[in-house]
């Protein structure tokens, strides 16, 4: 058999790749779909988020990773209050509306999209939302470029819990919108 | 109208009714399915756990969350070390062999089931893992009953990249597995 013939390519740039690697990774890893809002001096914030999950039922604690560049981390560090609204199937283009992308649009017109009410905290609760867990931020812990909110919930909100799309759940997994039935 | 009857109910322990409102919404919280293993003198552990989501990619980071009653919670704090092995498909009987409910099983008796290997930390690695992220827990974070860990991934596996049901998510929603094409 023959040697494989050694070609001189550059190494890549460890970092680059392992973030790469990371990313393609987590994309194996199926998750929920959320608005994460919040409000102050009367105007709503909110972008979509899949990286949250439950903590503790005693008390009833969950968290959300947030980047502290996103626009409304400053927002939520001074009003200290987060409602994360987890979408169902037919809210695919509602979840695109607060998605990073769309980062032109005004917080006002992202609002536009969706029907929204308040529960114990006063930030934005979808009203049709499968589920909305309205909650006190108790805690920030910083790791690398983002924070881990620790939140107590104080209410929620079961928006479409009856049958047909409204009753399903809407999960990314694989770079791509699923629903579950 | 007639008025209601007014009947004489004791009034719920509010602590107990908090707990299970917040259980039933994050039912409508779709989550992965992963088993969660570490090492220690050779001795391989493991559970099956929803509360698992990424944090960052620089450096690449996730997080878990583990009742410091769970049985292989005194066995990562002392290793400092966990693999996510996140199910797809076919792996539904897996994740029971591995849950709570099955805590009368040892351990070895659990890591009977599945294919295991090994990456960079030693922590059982499942061979057909839809994808694998080995770990060194960097901080614990107590909130209520729970620790949160952080976990900076050194090495990743994708054991079913494929075709077919390997290359399913497995998905926990409505309290039940549901698969993703």
């Amino acid at each position: 058999m023959h040697q494989p013939t050694t070609r001189m390519i550059p190494a890549p740039a460890l970092a680059d790749l392992d973030a790469r690697s990371f990313r393609n990774g987590m994309a194996r890893l199926a998750a929920a779909v959320n608005i994460i809002t919040t409000i102050r001096d009367g105007e709503p914030y909110g972008f979509t988020a899949s990286a949250v999950c439950s903590v503790t039922d005693t008390p009833p604690t969950l968290l959300v990773c947030v980047n502290r560049t996103n626009r409304t981390h400053p927002v939520i560090a001074a009003s200290r209050i987060l409602c994360v609204n987890t979408l169902s199937g037919p809210h695919e283009e509602l979840s695109m509306a607060f998605a990073g992308g769309a980062s032109t649009a005004s917080m006002a017109e992202r609002f536009r999209h969706g029907e929204w009410t308040t529960l114990a905290t006063g930030a934005p609760v979808l009203a049709d939302a499968a589920v909305a867990f309205d909650c006190r931020v108790k805690a920030f812990h910083e790791v690398g470029t983002h924070d881990v909110l620790i939140c107590e919930v104080l209410a929620l909100h079961e928006g479409s819990s009856g049958e047909g799309a409204a009753a399903q759940g809407l999960v990314y997994f694989d770079r791509r919108f699923h629903r579950l039935a």
